[in-house]
């Protein structure tokens, strides 16, 4: 979110003359998310006595709205009472993803304040680990049973309408709680000529759910392939836990994203925005691989130490072309790495995939390997040793070596996100600098071998 | 969507034997998209001999959720009779997007079979130039006037509920089709007690929407700002002209995280998925990146031949140094280039902010490049030329040189994607290949240009 600053000098005009009826209606009047962009500049006790000029309700729903970091300053600073209320207010998940962030002293003086009910239905969402489905569920979804009728459900959704995170799906279970069936909204409504059809008869037998330890990034794409609004949480039984609602799933999808871009660019993703992450914070997150890069780096001054007496001193030129030879080695393999971690990340390929993957890879790398070898082998010759005779096949070195080292890049580019995803891990993080690193040192080690062939050997 | 090959064979032992009443319950049984799912590996004819056993409508649905690729072989090879049926059938915004990538004979055979007011409404739709919002939009959506009551839009949407795409928000507009309001089906399911209440005292009039020609990023923002499962798309007079659902802005969303993390690893998006795309469309979407880099790095060489006289033949060790130098420019470049290109597309910062984001980078590039030039000036007194007493001296060229191309890549790395989004080029474009590319160059300058400040100065 963008901070807005076209309100904030009305706004602190409001609250400096007392204008309790302005400051009402600046939080009535518009959506809650574009009062919460446009308060978000102010500092949290302005945007406090702001808030409380309208409802709980309404306030919560803007609260809601606002930055993660900001919602946990509220809430450490707010009087215990105040945040418990606010707290309370929330959507389940909501509530419990705001206290994990909120620091322990906080919840200690909040948690005794929360309705009973509210604190063991936290407690029971807490227990779901990180990146799970159940982490990211709500509690609060429409119940049936498949003995009630059209217009019972229909007088269900009436009474529950404003507490339900959704009413777009109704959920029918059995007296133990088992998932048997959906009925969305659109079959409810179609249905309402005929009010006394039992649910049981009209409801979609065939219910997409995810267990509640899937992983987050499964329940995102079984959301994303089924076109859903909201896709139920059931347990090993069947049993239905909860829901996981479209705006969560889009959240969840724009955070992934900018994450994966960031391990993919060597960064470990910030838990911030970019402006409000500290710099000691950012400096940190690249600093880690900067470092382990650098180090890995020192192995071509390293490497290249190896062959100061043989092939570096018989052919000076040969300097000139260790960043283009490095460079086209990396750079090939950092675009291999891209496709293959992109394409795994939608699901497109899978490390079964492997055969066909390296076979295109490799193929693609001769291919290009054979353009940028021409265009090296040229370069070689003008700027090579003019005086040499043997300098034609000299000069060959580049162009051989450059078609081995991009042929690399895009086998090792292609492989190390494969072998990656193959162990669990992250593909991601087999970040294209830390692919470009490895193929650094191995590019060197292939140029002055192919050298000392060439040269030594012809010479 | 990965092939799934579970029910291939058992698909193909049916259409042998003819079994006609399996094919109809496999249509039938499984959400769409799973069927879809199932069949995508059965050659077309097979695929249509399958889906000649279900209803026309379910046939559509089925269809809709394959690939765009294979739904354009269907429609292709299909009958021009078929075709048209399931192009009818489809969602307005989905039939002119498949259109879009259907051979001209094809769609000459098929247009003039569609029935005339489709064929209206798909000219209409075409008009919309590609990434905006007039393109992602379906004119499917429940229009209501201000004096309709509960009862007449439960009755609307009783009748209409299987046409429409969403039945979530029913647009109120004026008789000149002006959007005047919205009316939620929470909104209206809690108001089934007073069926005689007027849409006009109900609705919401707070209506987020965009232009027509608003940017296809700009909506998804707003759909994910706002938590929407639907947006209404208006003209210039504000009159209503469709809706985007949510489905098409997660699938949006999806295209676009991989676009661009395409374009950031240097390989122009690929249209369709890797597997799919031909050797000669890869090796063109990254070659023609690759060459521009190879030329780029020719400069490198043509650097370096530039001081071949100089620092680098009376201080030989300085060649050791040479990548080591580089790529702790390209990156640090590529890095910050990531945190800016990942910043600017969540829309957490606008080239507005450029001083801050500047000065930040240049401390962390400042702070970074002491860290790495300590360990590389341990490891230049270390590998460098170990007789001479200058040695401690001139071995100061690495750290000073890491410094300062490690402050030039966070300085590039964040200004070149700054300057591509305020031009309004995708800030994307500048891949971080492309910047430590330009930062080799200049790594290799500047490395040599401290080499001779210290070392004919001092030696």
């Amino acid at each position: 979110m963008q901070p807005n600053t076209l309100y904030i000098p009305e706004l602190r005009e409001m609250l400096a003359s007392g204008d309790d009826h302005g400051m009402r209606e600046f939080c009535e009047a518009l959506h809650p998310a574009a009062t919460a962009e446009f308060m978000s500049l102010l500092n949290w006790d302005e945007a406090w006595r702001v808030l409380e000029h309208t409802d709980p309700s309404n306030r919560s729903q803007i609260f809601s709205f606002y930055e993660p970091e900001q919602q946990v300053e509220f809430v450490e600073k707010l009087a215990p009472e105040a945040a418990a209320a606010l707290i309370t207010d929330l959507p389940p998940d909501d509530r419990v993803d705001l206290l994990e962030e909120v620091g322990p002293d906080a919840v200690a003086n909040i948690l005794p304040l929360i309705p009973d009910s509210i604190r063991r239905n936290i407690f029971h969402l807490q227990r779901y680990s990180e990146d799970t489905a159940g982490s990211m569920m709500t509690t609060d979804f429409a119940r049936l049973e498949e003995q009630a009728t059209v217009s019972d459900a229909l007088s269900v959704l009436a009474t529950q309408a404003a507490d339900l995170e959704t009413i777009y799906y109704m959920y029918v279970v059995d007296k133990q709680d088992h998932l048997r069936g959906v009925l969305s909204a659109r079959d409810l409504v179609s249905a309402i000529g005929r009010p006394d059809s039992m649910i049981g008869d009209l409801m979609d037998t065939h219910v997409i759910s995810v267990d509640a330890d899937e992983e987050d990034e499964e329940v995102a794409e079984q959301v994303a392939k089924y076109d859903l609004l909201a896709i139920p949480v059931v347990d090993k039984q069947h049993r239905m836990l909860g829901i996981i609602t479209h705006d969560d799933v889009i959240d969840f999808m724009r955070e992934q994203a900018m994450e994966e871009t960031q391990r993919i660019g060597g960064v470990a993703p910030l838990e911030e925005s970019y402006l409000r992450a500290s710099i000691p914070r950012l400096a940190w997150n690249r600093g880690s691989w900067l470092i382990l890069l650098f180090i890995g780096a020192l192995l071509t001054a390293y490497a290249l130490d190896h062959y100061r007496e043989g092939p570096l001193s018989s052919a000076a030129w040969l300097v000139l072309f260790i960043p283009l030879v490095i460079s086209s080695g990396g750079n090939s393999g950092s675009q291999s790495a891209t496709l293959i971690i992109s394409a795994l990340s939608a699901g497109q390929i899978t490390p079964n995939d492997w055969i066909r993957i390296i076979s295109r890879e490799l193929l693609q790398g001769f291919l290009l390997g054979l353009v940028l070898g021409l265009i090296g082998y040229l370069a070689a010759l003008w700027l090579g040793e003019s005086g040499n005779p043997q300098h034609y096949i000299h000069a060959l070195t580049v162009p051989i070596t450059v078609l081995l080292v991009v042929m690399c890049g895009t086998l090792m580019g292609a492989m190390l996100p494969l072998i990656f995803e193959r162990i669990g891990w992250d593909p991601a993080l087999m970040s294209t600098p830390f692919i470009a690193g490895i193929i650094d040192v191995v590019g060197i080690v292939i140029y002055m071998s192919v050298a000392i062939l060439l040269i030594s050997g012809v010479g």
